[in-house]
């Protein structure tokens, strides 16, 4: 079923739901799934809304037309999409496969609604893979003394692609600043993460010796600020001094894998709305 | 911050939304939070707004009679309650104390907020710890070849409490039928629950002999039929081969406890919806 | 590092662990890992070593000689496996590919330490799938009307191959009790659970119904009598109301894909103990 | 039934096993629980047996005495206790009562094996819970000018209560390194964690500000460097941006209490091995 998602997020005062419910009622919206937070540490309002598509008098242009009266009024930050237009997403994997096989295989099997334009990675090793899904493969190696030319072309990629959200399933690679900027909130990454955290190196070596017994891990928006971005999703899993650091590395690559796909999901139903570096995710 | 909550079920249809957004928009009401769930496989629309009080310009009466149009309109099962009147609750229990004891540590340090007017127990083992909370002990042993004059006096006493709310913390009895009809929805029980379910005596003893790995527990409404009443909340604790029947067990406590003090607090702060057998909590 | 696995259950008596370990010390066996359980209820002692290959001065056929008057005095249950020898595991499969994609996933990425000999399936989709990854695929359309030749073929087929475990990967037939018994602990089954468990058609609808809160899902060995068998590993995930049955569907596929790689994992690792219907995992 | 706890910590070499359980058997001892564990990292050996003590013709004194030599062969850390011996815990309180609450409740009804010399409190507020259960509470005010008084009677009174376990339940005050050192592993804290950690003041604020999904727990012994030590037990429970900052305490609290539970219980039975900053808890 076709719908549209309105997503809001404005500063909160009387009258924003009945506003915007009084504006979809009077055109007849009919609406399938409501979400409202109103955040009481930032003092801002998050709504999404999902319509049906056939229930309403004209599309998403004259919708957006329509509606913009009111975005001004109340100052929102908002968009609407159309579920009709699958978002075009581009993978950036590294050496490792476990987040790239996983999407890959929702994906084929329908279970990820987007279009995957093309995977991007620094090496070649998962050439074959990607191929037999009939997907475009391009291989930028990147040259530690000189970043530059390869994010240049990853950018020029990223772009010719028009890729409407990037996922680093595993890249092992810093993006540039303005990389970052330029696709704020719609770079996803994922990393470990443990309870305390580990600085430096060899993070899971450090968890090892202090006898850490949860494995976890972060999905987020990539921020120019290294591993610090709005949090989408998080998870961890049980692990105990029987456990090799092999072991947890497996247990890690499992746990990264489920909150990667958690989490683009989200993205991908336009269920993340960010304000600041605080997350709401419906 | 007193707010006035209001719980709303109704058949589905366009309008709902914005004609209660209207109402409270058009008297001023400050949502503090707003939920909303439709429900496709009954075609129910569910709803709770919590609404600051002293925004509104008129007390709760007032609140329902002019809110009651609305409500017939579109066929509500609805109600508007009031933070500032705690709800009454009896607890019953019999001689295990777990779950009495963490719901009354609750209560006492201010995180339940709610009355307990009495606790009534077939035994009575638990009476200096509850007394020393300062509330009344109801001692009313049940005789296994006549349970009737029992369950007289404990209905007698719900009554005379005038209990909204009776919580079974482990109190080991079946209820009678007339008592479930009465108080439908208001009565919570707590329950082990297990993947996949053993059904007979000696749950705990089965789930060993078959090398079970996730004890539960289920919180839900009573109803007449045994243990199938709507589910408030549910969670479970790993457990291993090397965890004796007697860890089972106590492990087996440490989720009823959890999972019952949550499902109360959701009953509480009226988050849960009930439709058939159905539940909405949000 | 190549090991031999030391698996043991017997009669629980005093002298077991002094027997087997002086047996393991006299020949200078260097111990990597060592599990012991002594289980209260059927009075059974379990044991699993792990030992290197290259600290004893004999291969496993010496080992098995040198070892079996011990076994036979202590009346054990034993075997003695080697990591040199990868088992020979046969993928058994359906329509659905979320178990199937995941472990040939994790079976290229030299993450499951076993030889996948062949996929046999009752219908055609995943051939292409398998065979990229260059492992035979054998069709094997099973009649409703008389299964009994597809079965004969199954049957040849793991023969033929010499499996050592058969994996049901969501394959959605009853194998027929022959098959059952001649491979006992050797077939590995994964299916949804629920707290409470649903009986009769469409489980997560009646899930749904009921405000079920938590989807699960159990990894066992196949029995006759049908999933009933030895439980290896079991997990659950969460669910609100919010969630349509076909959300609840996807997350049932991700906890079932996570829990029959963890129990094959155990499985092939030499893991699992059996006595009775009660599993220990070492 | 009373058992003894053969506990052990050596470097790895062959032929340990064997020398302790030839010992164990050679005077008949019913082992009812063996775990060992064998690090890679840092090649020592972990060992742990519960003995029933009348299977044994001596008492624990004659098991120190004879097994002397046997620990001195392996230069063994090791201990054995007596489960007829109540372990003496002081807990340490300041005004949060949801720990102290949950392990009095706990001891109260059997369930933690111990005895509980006292309470010590830098506030007054939690006497009269205290003194229900019929044990002493010491109101020993911090000065934050000069805390040095206080501490030389916090040690006082664990001196005088012979404590051999002391537990910080939201204690609040970071004890001084003398007493750390004195009562090395035997200093019980827990405190909040998340992933990833937020360093300096209202942790739970700028969790929520980052739109974290996870609230933990980490229960570790003391260490003179702050929330440092090894770890025992950790857990972490899930959160939305729907819950409040005092949602996530409230949460934080609840998974606290669990997770110090469980630590402590670990401890007690003698299941929490150290080496260096690593534990390993059988």
């Amino acid at each position: 079923m076709r719908t549209f998602r309105l997503v809001i997020a404005c500063p909160d005062r009387v009258g924003i739901v009945a506003k915007v419910s009084n504006f979809l009622a009077s055109h007849n919206g009919w609406i399938t799934e409501a979400s409202h937070h109103s955040d009481n540490l930032s003092g801002w309002f998050f709504m999404r809304h999902e319509i049906r598509a056939d229930s309403l008098p004209f599309g998403i242009e004259a919708f957006r037309e329509a509606f913009a009266p009111i975005a001004e009024e109340f100052s929102m930050n908002w968009r609407i999409t159309d579920t009709a237009q699958k978002k075009r997403v581009v993978l950036m994997a590294s050496r490792e496969s476990h987040c790239l096989a996983d999407l890959l295989h929702r994906w084929h099997s329908d279970e990820l609604d987007c279009e995957i334009s093309c995977v991007i990675s620094n090496h070649d090793d998962l050439r074959s893979m990607v191929e037999w899904h009939g997907i475009p493969y391009y291989h930028v190696p990147v040259n530690p003394q000189d970043k530059e030319p390869a994010f240049a072309e990853v950018s020029r990629l990223v772009k010719q692609h028009e890729a409407e959200v990037v996922v680093l399933a595993r890249y092992m690679q810093i993006l540039p600043p303005e990389l970052c900027s330029e696709y704020a909130h719609k770079v996803i990454n994922i990393h470990h993460s443990f309870l305390p955290s580990f600085v430096g190196a060899k993070p899971y070596h450090q968890a090892s010796l202090r006898g850490v017994k949860l494995i976890g891990a972060t999905c987020h928006y990539v921020t120019e600020e290294l591993d610090a971005g709005p949090i989408i999703e998080q998870d961890v899993v049980r692990v105990s001094h029987s456990d090799s650091i092999e072991d947890m590395v497996r247990f890690g690559r499992d746990v990264e894998k489920m909150v990667l796909a958690r989490g683009l999901r989200y993205h991908l139903e336009d269920r993340v709305l960010v304000h600041g570096n605080k997350t709401v995710v419906f």
